[in-house]
């Protein structure tokens, strides 16, 4: 059996891949009267009065809604919420797997960015927080940003945040083992959607020194007057040096190829183009933008990819379980740019000095020691950054 | 420590009566690709392909949303839905406790009917079936009567039919015990809001002679121009003989009252005015609308209240979990008017003959042969009436 058959029989056999279990045992009139009626009413009065106290006595404390509209699944592009929804469980589950946080899956029918904003915003007291996932560009950035502005509980939309910061822990053990500096790095990323935006703009806050975005028709530029509202946006902060051209162009002298494109776009001629120790995160799925062997072969001197059967796998498995633990751990408003440059070096740290190598820049998914860490430095960084409602940083 | 002091501090202790726990062991590469990517594009496939898998490849075929507005929260009123939802939790707990139904409770952030509405219907697909709860009369109806339009999947306002149900099963006994017929009764109903006029109309296609509904201003009746569409709904169905007046009016000569209405509204006098072996079913939350002991000294033959600490108490929780889990069994498309019905006789059959007594008309709320015997009941009706889109009634 291949892995799509093992797959599809895994899910078949399991009947779903979440389950919503009673933490209340309830097999008396005793426990149904505290439990239920009439005692359930004194919670409700509590809260009624003082609203955040839901997080003391209902579930919302560790609750996070994983939401879709199905537009951007996987690779596989617009099936659908209800197609979409084995991804959404999956998700959930891997939020209780590796953090311990409830999470919920719901898909919204409908592709109408308002009315996906307002569904959100009106079951939004349901939960701690939100995870957008899968959801196509350019309607994921307004949906989101909506939603940060409308909301009191954080807004994450891991496609574009989760990758962006995965990406950063990876670039910060990269240039460690290369011996560059973040401010001195010229990095290409190819493919201008919401991974690849939210990439170039993480990595300049993280302090990376220029930026150059490459998307299907060339060198994003300032200069070009027919760039879509998002492209140019980014081109605001990227390409400092207003390059045109192609791909090939961009790579030419680069010390950094992040790809979130297409397999085979980058040659190992380009490659050979780049400057010294060029690092290669080729991140298409399944197969990636050059092939590791091929990219060493034509020079690189590390080479991450989205996969699992090779070295540095670029996996946001490895952040999102404890930044939205994190947040939630001290009831954030929000996660913002400071919390998730916080995850960043903390996901890079979970790596020690003695492993650290060219093949081994990021920890290992399954280690329990990194939710655990990021979570931490991101309750500290919501604190010091003004958007925690409470100073409970023990997670 | 009284109930109230007790329930606020099980509420704190326990951090939320319900859990979203994961199905799947995700704990290295192997399983992580079989339950996530890339294995789970191919779940993902099989649904785009045909919808109706989506009830075996994800959690759907198990799970029911308890969704509230907050308008009209236990005895509290519009408290929200924020407020409302430790009793959403409790609910919840209750539908995985007593039938292993997984259900995720939902509170929704408008007082509008269509917004209300349309939310509920874009985040369907997310569910099996769907629990309304809480919420207030007229707009219950509206929204309940609009989403069993729009949806596939069951809509049920457990607040008037749950009621009406178990109201159903207590009268089917009483009436073996009294020896009465349910065509033969005179039934007052005192409270024409969302519970009584959903007991009113159940009554009358469960058989009973004539139903008079009774409302603040008196008896409800058909010539009355100046009743709401609601009550001018369930006046061409009941009052046969366009009685006007009083509650006292009402019940003199009646057989059965049934109150969803204000405590010590139902007076020694009137149970004394009632027909040979009056029943009483008095529910008005915490103090019934006449107290036990007093309507058996005048003369009524069974009481039922909606208390725990009396006999024949009218409890919701014998019937909404092994309904929802009938339903889901066989993929109902909806709960409609069989189906109640079949709840009603087979919780009513729960007791047996030998049970049977002035003091024990329905079956105790713990034992666990009710949801079966409901959801099977449940099950075969749905079959017969044509809402079943699969025919395995195992459950």
């Amino acid at each position: 059996m291949d892995i799509m058959e093992k797959a599809l029989k895994f899910h078949k056999d399991l009947g779903g891949k979440i389950e919503v279990v009673s933490r209340a045992k309830i097999d008396d009139r005793e426990s149904l009267s505290v439990a239920y009626t009439p005692g359930v009413a004194e919670p409700c009065l509590k809260i009624k009065e003082n609203p955040e106290l839901s997080y003391e006595l209902t579930r919302r404390s560790n609750l996070v809604a994983v939401i879709t509209d199905g537009t951007a699944v996987l690779g596989l592009g617009d099936i659908g919420g209800l197609a979409g929804m084995p991804v959404m469980e999956g998700k959930c589950a891997l939020f209780k797997e590796f953090a311990d946080v409830d999470a919920f899956p719901l898909c919204i029918k409908s592709k109408d960015t308002d009315e996906i904003v307002r569904t959100i915003e009106l079951i939004s007291d349901s939960f701690g927080g939100i995870n957008l996932e899968d959801i196509a560009a350019p309607r994921c950035f307004e949906i989101e940003q909506k939603l940060k502005e409308r909301l009191d509980i954080p807004v994450f939309h891991d496609d574009q945040h989760g990758t962006a910061i995965v990406v950063g822990a990876a670039l910060i053990n990269a240039c460690k083992i290369a011996n560059k500096k973040l401010c001195d790095l010229t990095l290409v990323i190819n493919g201008a959607g919401a991974a690849g935006t939210a990439i170039g703009k993480f990595l300049i806050s993280l302090g990376v020194g220029d930026v150059i975005m490459v998307d299907i028709g060339g060198i994003i530029c300032e200069d070009d007057a027919t760039l879509s509202p998002a492209h140019q946006e980014i081109a605001k902060i990227t390409n400092k040096n207003h390059k045109t051209g192609s791909l090939a162009d961009a790579v030419n002298g680069a010390d950094v190829f992040v790809g979130v494109s297409r397999p085979g776009l980058l040659t190992e001629d380009m490659v050979g183009s780049m400057n010294d120790k060029p690092i290669i995160f080729a991140m298409a799925n399944p197969t990636p933008e050059i092939m590791p062997d091929k990219a060493l072969e034509a020079g690189a001197f590390i080479v991450g990819t989205g996969r699992s059967d090779f070295p540095n796998q670029i996996n946001n498995v490895i952040a999102f379980p404890g930044i939205f633990k994190g947040a939630l751990s001290v009831r954030a408003s929000d996660i913002n740019e400071e919390m998730k440059l916080a995850a960043s070096f903390a996901i890079a740290s979970c790596v020690s000095d003695n492993e650290l190598s060219r093949d081994y820049i990021l920890p290992d998914a399954f280690d329990k020691k990194i939710p655990i860490a990021v979570a931490k430095a991101v309750a500290d960084a919501a604190v010091k950054s003004g958007v925690a409602r409470i100073k409970n940083t023990e997670v």
